[in-house]
């Protein structure tokens, strides 16, 4: 922080305070919030409330047909209103024999607090609650207006967020919103993000006979393993070009300034590769090309095949269905509904009138322009806090309901929080530092004292 | 049987000791030997034993580097010598839930008997065994020589199959062999068939980065799922043509009698459509191309695919390996080794040196002429005794390992037994006709007559 601006006030509370934060953040993360398996979801609600009753926060429960959405607002003296969209469900802990540690106790080692949901996205949450609690203990007030919108369904596609937010586009009204995740990278540098890409999810099935047979009869009974596959084959080439018509058609072109900010982006090349026992990236790109498909291209991804006998050893079988799990993401202008009905005709058209789409999930994607009030104190006041720019991405690669809290209103949407590249979303270890954590919580006080005033 | 050749008094002889003959086919049948998971072997070989000291017959136990081999021998009055080769081993009886009866009880039910193995191959081992006692009791001696040699590993591939006839082709020699199976038509009519189709059984590995990834990675990090059906693509074409290079080379031309075969061939088009609930064939073949293809086409059949998340609902993952299991039907003169290396050769060829190639089971194809004096003494007296002309198939489209207790010593074998088309070989609720078992062990005595004079 800039001498003499009067946040190091906060900073030192925080300081001497860490450990009631860091206590938050255990005790949230000790609640399975598993929105899959609808585990603890009720019990981590309430405590998400109780933050927000600890900050003298207006707040509600927000009733959706799934899990509901917590809302709360705290006032502050000036016009302007931030948001924070976080979320409290996390992902199944599973493979729970790879951890190691419990992923449901918050252990720290070694500067680490390992959790299910520490990074993804309980840490970043309990952080946005500290830092109005600090502020609010040194200054009594806060400089802008501040919005929690936490839904419990990120991590099962927040497939009620859009009726949320149609529902109550009150609740979500703001100047601008400070998403869920962030992360530094090797280098120690912070990550700010400005948008996410969209999503369509489908399961195709191909069926054939009503039975599995003996595989002596494959010389006569179709086999649907087969025809998925030679389906599949005219969906993606082995240039990784998308085969189907239109799918590229509302995909924006860069702007001067994207471009830029690809080349500034930092992307650790070397270290993702060595970590991944790999040789080279996707058709052998590196440098400004590789950053630009990382952030700016859209994917068709098999996330899971499956047909005939997969066990141990042989069995001679002639399946009788065929099923592959599709994620493509998407990037703007793409829609989702759009994808799946080329996608339902690309298949017709092609003799493949017979497999099935079954739609598992639609999410459109956002993206806010880089030139923005948030974005820009974002940027400055990472800088100023952990002395090193930020590396700024035009859009992240992976996906959020952005849309439907930011974009569908016209609020400007950026990312930071306290991941790290090593943070293990999604896998066993899910951890992130305790200083970075901290360091969060001084970032978001001083991101609201320095927003209120642009 | 034509009348004054005296076999009516074995038949007789048959009937009336009806029950014991079933009861000998229950007890193996309360033997749950698979092969596969390694139970009840030892007693179900024991069992075996058993029987062939119950007709006298001169047996060991041979072992193998696998599961023991039973051969029997009893002497006859003719120079001839007959081998029968069956096994005791059975599939697993996976999935339980599907059978009406329990697998391993050998329950009679509307005049069929239900249980794992009963008509793959227990039904037909008994049956042979039980022809040759009620001839034995009858005529007190057997009009020829009888081999029984009854492997445990039929069904995990025959694996030591070969290392025991080359250690031991004494036992193996004989005139001629009466192989495993056989079945009856829709219409009732007898198969007889005169050949196996070969097997290559590989399974092939992709593997991408070290990892399951998020799958927001999938834009910049290769995806071994598409990677291997890229590959599998290059294999075989929509029209069923296997495109690996010299695959077809060794294809043996049909002979005229084989064409004539095929055209005299019955084939339950209809009944079997219906039955799977299908429109059509593969390919839209019928009537002698779709028995041709049937009989006398190698395969290249998908048994199972796998890769990534492939339970309920979805996940988006990356994935980092991606397997399929493939299985070569093959026909005379093709080889499996050969074909195993052309496969090598041809993904080494189109870019895939990286896939790996896991051998699971290669097995020769193996055809006997179909003039022969075993099949003209099978085919007349499956005539005389069920009133109808059998079909003769002049190869199964099953595999087995006949090459190495047959082809390899110039032995002619011929395949006759007591299941029918709707018997559910591998498949729950595996059962055969009481009727046929008793009408298959008369077969067997009257064959013995038969063929001991030609």
């Amino acid at each position: 922080m800039i001498r003499g601006d009067k946040v190091e006030d906060i900073y030192q509370y925080i300081e001497e305070h860490k450990d009631v934060y860091i206590q938050w953040l255990r005790e949230l993360c000790q609640i399975p919030s598993v929105a899959a398996q609808n585990r603890g979801m009720q019990e981590a609600a309430h405590k998400v409330m109780s933050y927000i009753e600890e900050i003298n926060g207006e707040r509600q429960l927000v009733p959706t047909s799934g899990f509901p959405v917590i809302y709360g607002k705290i006032n502050g003296n000036s016009p302007k209103t931030l948001s924070f969209y976080n979320h409290y469900d996390v992902q199944p802990e599973e493979p729970v024999d790879l951890w190691n540690y419990p992923p449901f106790e918050g252990v720290i080692d070694d500067g680490k607090m390992f959790a299910r949901g520490v990074a993804d996205n309980k840490g970043n949450l309990i952080a946005r609650l500290a830092a109005v609690h600090a502020y609010q203990q040194v200054r009594n007030e806060l400089p802008l207006t501040v919005k929690f919108i936490v839904e419990g369904e990120e991590e099962i596609g927040s497939i009620h967020l859009g009726e949320f937010s149609d529902n109550y586009p009150e609740l979500v009204e703001a100047d601008g919103c400070i998403w869920e995740f962030g992360y530094r990278n090797a280098d120690g540098t912070q990550q700010v993000s400005l948008g996410v890409k969209g999503m369509a999810y489908v399961e195709l099935v191909c069926r054939g006979a009503n039975t599995d047979m003996h595989s002596a009869n494959a010389v006569v009974i179709e086999n649907p393993a087969w025809r998925l596959l030679w389906a599949l084959n005219t969906i993606k080439d082995q240039y990784e070009n998308v085969k189907i018509e239109g799918f590229y058609d509302e995909v924006l072109e860069l702007s001067q300034e994207e471009k830029k900010a690809i080349q500034e982006l930092v992307y650790s090349e070397e270290e993702m590769l060595s970590n991944l026992g790999l040789n080279s990236f996707l058709l052998g790109l590196e440098g400004d090309a590789l950053k630009e498909r990382l952030i700016f291209s859209p994917t068709c991804n098999i996330c899971g095949i499956t047909s005939g006998y997969t066990g141990e050893g042989s069995k001679t079988v002639l399946p009788s269905e065929a099923r592959v799990k599709i994620d493509f993401r998407l990037v703007p202008n793409q829609d989702p509904h759009k994808i799946v009905s080329l996608l339902r005709k690309h298949l017709d058209k092609n003799g493949y009138q017979d497999i099935e789409i079954i739609q598992m999930g639609l999410e459109k994607p956002a993206k806010t322009p880089l030139k923005n009030p948030l974005a820009e104190s974002i940027i400055t006041i990472t800088e100023q806090l952990t002395k090193k720019k930020p590396t700024v991405m035009p859009m992240s690669p992976g996906t959020g309901p952005m849309y439907e809290i930011c974009q569908k209103f016209g609020i400007p949407s950026v990312s930071i929080g306290v991941g790290n590249f090593q943070s293990n979303n999604h896998a066993p270890n899910e951890n992130i530092k305790v200083d970075d954590f901290i360091e969060g919580i001084k970032l978001i006080a001083a991101i609201m004292k320095d927003y209120a005033k642009r």
